[in-house]
């Protein structure tokens, strides 16, 4: 297929790269900085471009991989040209794009990206929707053949995956901090928990979270939660989230659920 | 060293097995359940009691490894021994133990164990403490023989660290379950979501927390925010969390911290 990427940042990056490994032809990529889009161009042979104006209709797909705010204006120009366009945002409905063209889809990689790390692209979940089942096919066809995960998900549910995202992975760092503030304030290394932070979250790669919990909430152990909130007694806010946690997994329901 | 194990739960079996490996001499295993202590003891070679009666003296070190609850008690019936006695307990003072004998200390494994997964125990952190210098320095060469990650912490610090973990693996861990909650309640898939747990905690092993935090609380995305609270107007405590964990999140310092 001859794509064309819109952005230059992190999803675009790593999007480009494994598209262009799967064997597709990377015809332009676009940036407001043209050392930006030089460099990521370079990577991928392609041309970089920095005017939407000169963008070449000679190519199947536009993919938009530019900040959230900025898809609907980009899309607009893009429409012109009546090729095929999707963006790659979890938090962006479908319509952004419809609002411009029928011929839209979305491409969603469910991972969080940065230029530094290497990710093994073939295992991100890839999130797709099409405008038509025609669409849908093709986009899904694409996925395929960059990653082993895609899943169909609709705008709706794109929007439940987001919010589910903020819980499973923004939340969780921000604890990881909060435990390594409490033992840097009492002279201790934060090497102490770093297995234990990669150990609970591989534990979840094959079991369901409820099924290891572990901790004094769950056995409801009020005396060791006790114990920790009064550690707490300078840090109101800590305490709230420690109370607020234990109580829902005191109320946590271990029973088997219908999807796993 | 010859060493005699009291208990057969996950912490007793990881760390025989480990001292076993390391060229250590497992003299007795005991567990109130004879079968659980005769299947450990098979694996390390050593003798299976049921009765602490039983004990040999022939050992060098006693390494309690029960429920907390129940680390006065054995301790009481130890002591006559005259050994050194350490428990593995993050959550118990080490008087417990002072209680009976001077001879005694704390090796504490900050890893969540379970018997159907390994662990790589040199990678597992031990925290030692001793009741006098002597002490510490023989708990410490024996942890060292086990682990690359031995740390010295006292009684007071042990606490915080317990505290600490709760943050960052029990909570996270529930935050993953409210996740495939989430997921599920929309048929979705909760493998969607695996890979960037994954992500997210290899992310903290070479970085800290805060320089990695992403979402919309860090970049004070307040329509975003507030679409995730409407999506969670039927479940009133999560919408308590999303808010508290976001305001932490917007409050959190970025600055580089005096202890990584």
């Amino acid at each position: 297929m001859r794509i064309s990427i819109i952005g230059s940042g992190n999803v675009a990056t790593h999007m480009a790269a494994a598209l262009k490994n799967a064997g597709h032809n990377i015809v332009q990529v676009y940036s407001r900085d043209m050392q930006n889009a030089a460099l990521l161009a370079y990577h991928v042979k392609a041309d970089a471009i920095n005017d939407l104006q000169n963008i070449s209709p000679e190519t199947d797909l536009f993919i938009i991989a530019v900040k959230d705010d900025a898809i609907g204006r980009v899309a607009e120009q893009l429409a012109v040209y009546d090729k095929l366009i999707v963006h790659t945002s979890g938090a962006t409905d479908m319509y952004a794009l419809l609002a411009f063209t029928d011929r839209a889809g979305v491409l969603y990689p469910l991972q969080t990206f940065s230029k530094v790390k290497e990710v093994n692209f073939r295992q991100v979940p890839l999130c797709i929707e099409g405008a038509d089942e025609a669409i849908t096919k093709q986009i899904e066809e694409l996925a395929q053949s960059i990653s082993n995960n895609v899943y169909r998900v609709d705008s709706a549910q794109r929007k439940i995956l987001h919010l589910a995202a903020v819980f499973a992975c923004n939340f969780p760092n921000y604890l990881y901090e909060v435990a390594r503030q409490l033992l840097n304030n009492n002279q201790l290394d934060f090497n102490l928990l770093r297995p234990l932070i990669l150990e609970t979250a591989e534990k979840v790669q094959e079991r369901l979270p409820a099924q290891v919990q572990t901790g004094p909430a769950v056995r409801n152990d009020v005396g060791t939660m006790n114990n920790h909130l009064q550690l707490l007694t300078e840090q109101p806010h800590l305490q709230e989230i420690y109370r607020l946690l234990s109580q829902g997994i005191i109320k946590m329901d271990f029973s088997p659920p219908a999807h796993k």
